[in-house]
């Protein structure tokens, strides 16, 4: 018998559920080659532009297999829709059955990709983060923000947005959350007064750049996941004491490190996978002198993860 | 808001419409290049052995997508579950909103399989069909069947199958449903008795051999789906006045037309894709002395079109 869980019950189960040991166990397994990815499927809109991806997997010794259906609709927002949406499945992988519909509507989407940016600053953020700078005032802004409270004290925060109106908006509601954020007139400023820095946008162009950075700073850049998308100048990555993937595979076609690439400022060998950082200690922050580098470029085994937690705790907990 | 159809709801569904007509408007926009259909997704497992397929597309002109997840779990049976499920999402292609659930658990990947033999046998069956010749008796031979009843008013049937048993069930089982089935001791039999012959096998070596069939015969095989599978002799192929298949693309490398190709009996001029046969009626029989012959693997158009139908009734008529 298939459950059906509708958005505000996964809401509910996400509150409840540690998410950040579950995806740490899962970028683990898929470092260790434990996790099979088939490609993505894929599908483009013209009228009104859109795409659409099927993401699927499983842990090898898992039970289930789970499919993620992802889509943006960048029209949506002039209707009054979220351009994101989305569901995930979760099947028994021993006899094909449908377990569980996630009507999630992209929601989970975006808080595996926040647990991700967590899971990287537990490990490579400095002891003493001064303040946190966040680049980008979306979704991912928010949720990034709201997810570092697992990981660190710090409420003081630097906003920094394209859109003027849109940052103090962000800093009006992240405020009422319990964080001190104010707007930033520019980048340079984030880069001169914060120690940790998210970036969230979808820049075709830097738009942080290496001068403005200060030694033992971590910067996690979550908003490229396309060969042309670049929010960091390359030369960062380069002076960077450590380069951190979700992927290694993917991180050699889009993303950061790829644009660092193809600059021919770093080599694969200078980069390590998420799961390998999680494992090994000695991938993890030494002082509070390392500049280090995250790129999450986003991975199944996200999805695969958090769908398997929001189900069995909604499975057990739901009447 | 996700509309969720369960399988009843569905039957029904299925009983109220016209899917004859819908699934060859599929398959004629499919031959005139108007169906998008990217590359099908695959997962394979060992322990249990299964595999799960998703297939998906639209039609260039309409306003949603459908996307079809249908497994294989052959031990299923031995703890009393079917081998086959599956379920269909239908999605707006404006927004990416879940429009509806269909909860069919593989049922409508059957269905629309036989109306695809049904919509065969309306263009190129003989008009005085003498007997019908079932070979497997499983779903499939089955609904085949069933769905005849939508093209002729033959009742008479030879059905063959490896398990007499299960030969006998079938008999008894079609019959109560209004048909004269006997069981034939071997395939010769149903080659000299019939000129509507349908294998719906998963065999690996055929079942069915030239010289046991009369001239004035159709024949579709609807077992193959894959580069190994054989159920027809392919000299009937290469004799044949007509070869249909619904994909062009696909029969290059499975089924009953690469088999014969393969062995050199036919080559890719001969044969003809079902939605050029739907619309030109130089394809249809012209005569009760031909010999026609039509490969059906399954495309995605048809689930794309069955989707569309049920989702529309069941949207319009469910409380």
């Amino acid at each position: 018998m298939t459950k059906i869980f509708n958005l505000e019950e996964i809401k509910e189960a996400v509150k409840q559920i540690n998410l950040i040991s579950g995806i740490e166990n899962g970028f683990i397994a898929f470092s260790e080659g434990k996790v099979t990815v088939p490609p993505v499927g894929e599908m483009l809109f013209d009228e009104p532009p859109g795409e659409v991806h099927i993401k699927y997997g499983y842990v090898d010794e898992d039970d289930v297999y789970v499919i993620k259906i992802a889509s943006g609709f960048y029209d949506n927002p002039a209707i009054g829709l979220s351009s994101a949406n989305g569901v995930m499945l979760v099947f028994s992988k021993k006899t094909g059955e449908l377990l569980a519909i996630l009507l999630d509507e992209g929601y989970l989407t975006s808080v595996r990709t926040a647990v991700a940016g967590a899971i990287v600053a537990k490990y490579l953020a400095p002891k003493s983060i001064e303040k946190i700078g966040i680049i980008g005032t979306g979704i991912q802004a928010r949720q990034q923000l709201e997810y570092l409270e697992k990981v660190t004290d710090c409420k003081d925060v630097l906003v920094w947005g394209r859109n003027k109106k849109h940052a103090k908006e962000y800093a009006v509601e992240m405020n009422k959350k319990g964080f001190n954020v104010s707007v930033s007139s520019d980048t340079a400023d984030i880069g001169r007064n914060c120690n940790l820095i998210i970036t969230t946008t979808s820049a075709a162009e830097p738009v942080l750049i290496d001068k403005h950075i200060k030694r033992g700073t971590h910067i996690t850049a979550v908003g490229s996941d396309t060969s042309e998308k670049n929010e960091l100048e390359s030369l960062i990555l380069a002076k960077a004491d450590l380069v951190v993937t979700d992927s290694l595979e993917q991180c050699r076609s889009r993303g950061e490190i790829f644009q660092a690439w193809i600059n021919g400022l770093i080599s694969d060998s200078n980069v390590v996978e998420l799961g390998n950082v999680i494992k090994d200690k000695s991938f993890h922050r030494a002082n509070e002198n390392q500049l280090t580098v995250a790129d999450l470029t986003g991975v199944v085994i996200q999805d695969i993860q958090i769908a398997k937690a929001v189900y069995r705790y909604l499975n057990e907990n739901s009447k």
